[in-house]
């Protein structure tokens, strides 16, 4: 039987574990601990896939930035995190030329450490899908594959954008 | 008559000089001093204009990256800082279906403060244009006016993207 301290004390538990999962940190992807604290990173460019309808932001962790804004990046020194974070593509309803980010899809990122990472070109390719953020680990072959035709450009498709 | 001494001399200064320059903070736009370290601010959300082929980063001050990430937008708080960085758009290279960040325009600032910008609806308008981040200072009644549409939106065209 039920008395109301216990049902108190259900939906405490209830609210707690709530906020405990609201907080947990995504599992690794392809192995790689998921990169805490990029939504605060600063950006080095966007970009609007035509093909696949989609807008990004394409962030960088401290490393990442100033190689970024110093143009030291063929090759990306050692340390750096570049995050692509990718939504649908919407119209804005008070300006309908102007196109913005709608459903959220997925943040993808490149960790630079050209000792640790020899057999993936001296990046590891991660990814997490969805608002949940669920980490994809079909292999990092399928990352590389797609970013090929940039081989020379140490695989990175992005050129910063000029900031002042 | 210049010895080498004098000639050092002079080209000592000239280098001084210049990096002098490069670290000089804009002029005011509006009488609204330049928001300093705006490069390395998180983003709020992007955008392609395809009515004048630009692209856009939004990007907030802490205040207002807090208020747009909870949904605390309407009116957003006093102390909140919109950042918008304006670059005509490009294909890139490597993957012609994307378009990215060419030439920079110009940037563009909204400053919440709700007792001091009570003539022009609670916000200060600014702008810094081109690389050299020269202040515009044709009036705010420039900027309102194309902000009209949103007058019930805080005056904000900006839906803050979903962020996991």
């Amino acid at each position: 039987m039920k008395t109301p301290i216990t049902l108190f004390a259900v939906l405490f538990l209830a609210v707690i574990t709530e906020v405990h999962a609201a907080d947990k940190i995504p599992a690794p992807s392809h192995g790689i601990p998921y990169p805490e604290g990029w939504q605060n990173w600063a950006t080095i460019a966007v970009s609007h896939r035509t093909d696949n309808n989609t807008l990004r932001a394409i962030l960088g962790n401290e490393v990442a930035v100033i190689a970024a804004r110093s143009g030291n990046t063929n090759p990306w020194p050692d340390g750096a995190i570049l995050g692509k974070v990718v939504w649908k593509d919407t119209q804005l309803e008070n300006w309908e030329a102007a196109i913005t980010p709608g459903e959220f899809v997925h943040t993808e990122f490149m960790f630079k450490d050209s000792k640790k990472y020899t057999d993936s070109y001296g990046w590891g390719w991660a990814r997490w899908v969805g608002l949940e953020q669920k980490p994809f680990d079909d292999g990092m072959k399928v990352c590389i594959a797609c970013h090929t035709p940039v081989k020379n450009r140490d695989w990175v498709f992005t050129e910063p954008a000029h900031f002042p």
